[in-house]
């Protein structure tokens, strides 16, 4: 069985687990506090074009959610984002156990709009009881989105006007964010994406690591005492080297966006294989996940040989299925994969 | 420098790294539904003789108590434990995050009994205004206590014998089980200690592993949807077989007890070095870490060269200071620190 | 200016002031202890024909549908109601407050339908990956609900047994429940309702009460401890008597269902005075809520004279205003909104 | 049975519940925009002398406590506060399940001195891993105390220093508030009680009123949303204006003053009759609350003819038994009461 089903599904970029092999026996401080860690923030930091950055790293991506979203907001503030944003659909309701909601705005192809923003915000201070609703605290989108779409420069500046306009931040999840950077369709720099946001985090656990995410503070307001979040969040690694190591590898030459790179490329191949074929996709995705739209005898082709998800119903019989690449699909598993597709 | 100061300066039992490596590019679903977390969870069950317990992966240890603690309780309870216990005071207050009072008891060298919480709950639920208290909704202990101590099997009997009159879920904290376990003060086994609770977990980040707590659940009552709480908290690793895997290697033939083993023999070295001298411990530790009462002048007869952790004040211008052994430490390292306490 | 914007703009029914003064010195126990509250809920399990009916008072709605929510979801779980419903609307997040997320199916005239919780329920355990989903835990109602709107007895047999199917406990909240029970539409009796769900309340705050909700639990697996869950949301009313009086008053002689019968009266008295000049109503609300559909014009024609609230949008530049009846809704102003209506 | 159990035996004064009477068929708007409590507002500032405080008001004091502390504190922050604090032992964990862990301090007959908020925080942030350890975050005291204990000017002034000191905001619980100021031992003014804090209650509930605490802000930074917390917390009564009526005829020309006066004026009488029969007190109350140290055969005097409250075991086979006054006690019930003490 050759897994498309998702971008975890192997360990880490062989790199990485050299490296943890060679440091194995240092003996280092705890919690983040080691001089891997260190190096891995500046080396981050630089990549971002901010040296006042705060570089902190965590474990997950529901856990880093979580941690920046409860660290941010006051009890009667909510997150807005997208109906398909992965903290209204795919976290246990971790935002909600914090004690707060999650405001879901549809979505347009995973994204929504500064204008999207404006409006409900409007809506809620111009309503003469509004603190009988829940007060928009931050917006919270995703690059790429759950779609595996992305949002333009310029409606992410937008955005960003938006948020200035009525004092909240925006936070953006990059728990896929090398795919993002790396895609053809992609029209900002990672400076540009830290400048647009004023807290983002640079996902590991499906770009090449074998877990870990970089939040980055670039908003000097949201800085103050995130570690305590952190740990209070069960966040803070007893080794938190683990993190610092693996963050080293991939960014002290630009592996990180190198194994991207390949893996959004393998991706756009299957897209166009599909498309090839005449068989519709579901969005516009222009990275590591493809959304084909296929009947059940089409399903039927890749039955036992290749794991794939079931991602929704099509509304007319068909299904929306991910295939997803990652930093570690091989060319030969693509080419497979291709065959099949040719057949269809 | 070398560091007797914690448990977790290193990374890991080099066994685990080969494995890792050896799996690495194995496709495998997420979440802790792969093969290897499946044996890993079998040979937990075996290890505890309890087949049918439910053995859950978290990454670390305030996730872990966190996690169990808050799936346990409802909203008007609270967990009893000893005033030192790590949930009442180095969590950050993780436990209040999720809605519940710690409640804590005064300690005898890091242990309560079974009278203590007897006491507790009479009063509790003799006050006729009990709903204006919280209720004591279970009783939380660790095993080696934070203070490096071991529960009796008579105290063990005798705190469940307490919880099952007030029926209260007994929840054990093993974040150093493998110290306990394997101390010649230790008077229980594995299966004893997991038939004597409801709930405990088998540490691994300080006893061999990068990172991981095995949650191991006997009580059937508390077995329901524990998976959705390891999500809502962040704890749901997605490329869960890197638990599975560390596991696995683990208990497969007995190298998690052989290490701790070793780390016990050289704490009990240090130990017995410092009475000879003359030197008073705090409390009566028989595992990894060890608590010596110090001058100023006796501590700076390590500094520069060992790094120890200050565990506070003795009261009478000296300080406690705390030396900690691992699975890691060397031969070399105890002879180098046998050393310098010899001169003392 | 004549209010007609709520139903809450008078004080209590005359009466229960009455009572208030003739009891005022009476010296009694608090929090609810006393022989008023005792008596009162004796009352009410004798008008719901339930002996063994738990009945709680408590001040307020937010805090009646808080405290009942919380106390019955664990963590992971959520609360299954209309997209109108006022959990979801307009409590400031209270129920996320307490940890758990509100999960809104769409809404027909202000209710939901069996149907639609089984959809919801089934595709949530048919997920694989249900975990990383909210799970539902109860289904919350209103009756009458925010739109005006009734349940039939058909409607609500369908919603027990889906729930029943599904193992959720149904929550209705009343309250307006006097104007709902009192309703031309009404087909249930009081007992049929506290038989139809597991937990209700009848609210008291809008229907002649000074303030106050009794909360009646008929759910066995619900009546455990909830003087904790009261006391802990800060509904714990030290002077508990004073709840007590007022349900004693209003349902010692059946005064309840007689001043909102009234309302109700003069509430579809203006609606067919509306539907006689060819004004459309927004929904089919047979209670003291009407919902007219108006031309900035007519709005004009109350300006001024009539206090009413705009509802929202009716889309097509006409705006939905909501005039209100209630128990303390005099002939004379209902006879003077009438005529203006009748020169629209 | 004569009532000398607590401060909350009988409804309120009778003035209040004239004037409840006079208003009751006046339409308001409700949540408390109506006149009343606008103008109960500006009684209250005036008498605070600060015509910039914000005043809003609860229905009662756990409710207040937590929507004060809850709308202050950052997730990973505490509550310092005395231990015999009601927020640490009476609210059944209500700020808990806020999410903040309560740090209490031994208190000195209620109180705690500057000193131990300094000594605590310095504690905290000299710790080089504070980040696992919960923040204080503001200091809670009680005037006058659980203990009926009042702080000096002096003393006061010392906390204010120590929360400025550290940054903490000072919260003044002044559920008896009334007791404390009309105390021969008060040496403050009100406004300068409201200047010495940053927020305060004045307690309604046990000094007059049928129910309803005032808070009043007067720190600026503490002012920003307060009405979305106390909607959250299910504070936000409909019908306001029960509350703003009631404080309106408490502070229009004194009353709160003038019968809270008498009640320490008897309470005082109490104690003297106590002590001039050689019986111990417990505490150095000066207010509305005694705590005599009884003999079984002493209490047994009272038996069936007073009502009073057991507040603890004096350590030497005597209770300690809590005898109260209100604004409703009578000369006659005092003479009752007096004429047993003198037989003892």
């Amino acid at each position: 069985m050759i897994y498309f089903q998702c971008d975890y599904a192997e360990g880490c970029h062989p790199r990485i687990l050299e490296r943890l092999t060679e440091t194995n026996l240092e003996q280092t401080p705890g919690y983040g506090m080691d001089p891997h860690c260190e190096r891995a923030r500046n080396l981050i930091r630089l990549a971002c074009g901010d040296e006042n950055a705060d570089v902190h790293f965590l474990v997950g991506g529901t856990q880093a959610n979580t941690t920046v979203i409860a660290s941010i907001l006051r009890p009667h503030q909510g997150a807005l984002c997208a109906d398909t944003g992965h903290i209204n659909c795919h976290e246990t309701g971790a935002i909600e156990a914090t004690g707060h909601k999650v405001l879901p705005l549809p979505n347009t192809d995973g994204t929504i709009t500064g204008d999207q923003v404006r409006a409900y915000c409007r809506a809620h201070w111009d309503d003469s009881s509004h603190e009988h609703t829940v007060q928009p605290g931050l917006v919270y989108i995703s690059y790429p989105t759950e779609s595996g779409t992305l949002y333009t420069k310029q409606q992410l500046l937008d955005l960003r006007a938006a948020c200035r306009e009525w004092e909240l931040p925006l936070f953006i999840d990059g728990a896929r964010l090398g795919y993002g950077l790396t895609s053809p369709a992609c029209d900002i720099t990672l400076p540009e994406l830290a400048s647009l946001c004023d807290v983002f985090y640079i996902g590991g656990t499906k770009c090449g690591a074998l877990f870990g995410e970089a939040v980055v503070i670039t908003g000097a307001a949201l800085k103050r005492d995130f570690r305590y979040a952190i740990k209070q969040h069960g966040g803070m690694l007893a080794k938190g080297r683990l993190l610092g190591i693996q963050f080293e590898t991939l960014f002290e030459d630009g592996l990180y966006f190198e194994i991207c790179k390949q893996a959004v490329d393998y991706a756009l191949e299957i897209r166009r294989a599909f498309e090839a074929r005449g068989i519709p996709m579901f969005g516009t995705s222009a990275t590591n996940q493809q959304f084909a739209i296929l009947t059940a005898e089409q399903q039927a082709a890749f039955a036992g040989q290749f794991a794939s998800e079931y991602w929704g119903d099509a509304g007319d019989g068909r299904s929306i299925v991910r295939f997803c690449t990652s930093w570690a699909t091989t060319r030969e598993n693509v080419d497979a994969l291709l065959k099949v597709i040719n057949t269809l």
